[in-house]
């Protein structure tokens, strides 16, 4: 089943593809990846595997029709690639806890996230932060006490996490706040994340984000 | 693992909570259900179970601790009880695949669903419905040549759409169209399942819901 070919389809900036390619790093799965350009036109290659939303990322296994939606893409990879480390937890409660923070995280802290960076409206700014601050008081109490969100080693969710948390630090950059001075378990195990052998590789870094993210304030 | 009490906090007009109870059945867990009136004031216990999102569905299942977000729920139910039927997929790619569709209805479909019934706005509701009638479509393709999504027995397709399906019937009802008429397999579809054994007991019925979604509009 882990056989074929590999292509991810995503954008240097965007969390929800570096989430793919950190779970295959995780794996040691090789890949070819193709950087979309999402601020030009998207590539027909883009359009073709993902009709529906037309948007990164998209993974490409073989001869399967392409997978779409980062979250979803993690899993697949988790459960093809098997003989590698696990992504998921294996107890069915851990699971569906790590998947309810990883909703958490796409569908509220990271859209705040976002929101708090590129909005021009200062009050849309002001309640994005707020929901910022809860949410890193949330991530930290979640990071108490354990290397890992998922234990000893990366898991699901510090896929999840680890894949905005530089976003976070844009917003320190940007705004001059010190968002995660308060948040010292959560700040140790960014290092730690950032440091780690599959990860180091993909991210960004913050300079290149906050340059970026300035940017998309000003186009849109 | 199986073991312990399960309760659902619920409302009966959520397709959310719809699809969680329609799970168990397939699994034949007995639950109790507590009935939530979300236009009225939250439960305590709803607060407490999901302080993040403050919304039902929410499974509590013994000692653990709650479960919320529905797509979460059903998986976690699938896991749990895995003596009963399957109700993910057995393949990578096909389980990958019904996730993406579930995404899809989540995040597009439902959502111009409710848009289409209970905005005010004229052209909200107009593109919404077109939103609503390019979903028809696709979910027609989707739908032919099986007896269901899941292929000849209800999974997790099945029950993601099937807990939609009946506010399609309720904008036929309210605006008078017949997004239906050009979707015969997704129409034979809606048949089989709405009479299954697992899901006629838990649907509300299109006369029930569109009143539900009149008071809704009057409302917001």
């Amino acid at each position: 089943m882990s056989e074929g070919e590999v292509k991810v389809l995503g954008t240097w900036a965007s969390p929800f593809s570096t989430r793919v390619r950190i779970a295959l790093h995780l794996k040691s799965v090789n890949y070819e990846y193709l950087e979309e350009n999402f601020l030009e036109s998207k590539s027909e290659l883009l359009l073709d595997s993902n009709p529906v939303f037309k948007r990164i990322p998209v993974l490409i296994h073989g001869d399967n029709k392409p997978i779409c939606e980062s979250l979803i893409i993690v899993e697949y990879i988790d459960e093809v690639w098997s003989s590698g480390p696990s992504i998921l937890p294996c107890d069915a409660y851990e699971r569906a806890d790590a998947r309810f923070w990883a909703t958490y995280v796409d569908d509220k802290f990271f859209p705040a996230l976002k929101r708090a960076v590129v909005s021009g409206s200062e009050e849309t700014k002001r309640a994005s932060m707020a929901e910022v601050e809860e949410g890193v008081v949330m991530l930290e109490k979640l990071s108490k006490g354990k290397a890992f969100f998922g234990g000893d080693n990366i898991g699901y969710l510090d896929i999840v996490i680890g894949s905005v948390f530089e976003w976070i630090k844009v917003i320190d950059k940007c705004t001059e706040t010190q968002l995660l001075s308060q948040a010292p378990c959560l700040l140790e195990w960014g290092a730690r994340f950032s440091s780690h052998e599959a990860v180091k590789d993909v991210l960004s870094g913050v300079a290149k984000l906050a340059g970026f993210g300035l940017k998309l304030k000003a186009e849109i």
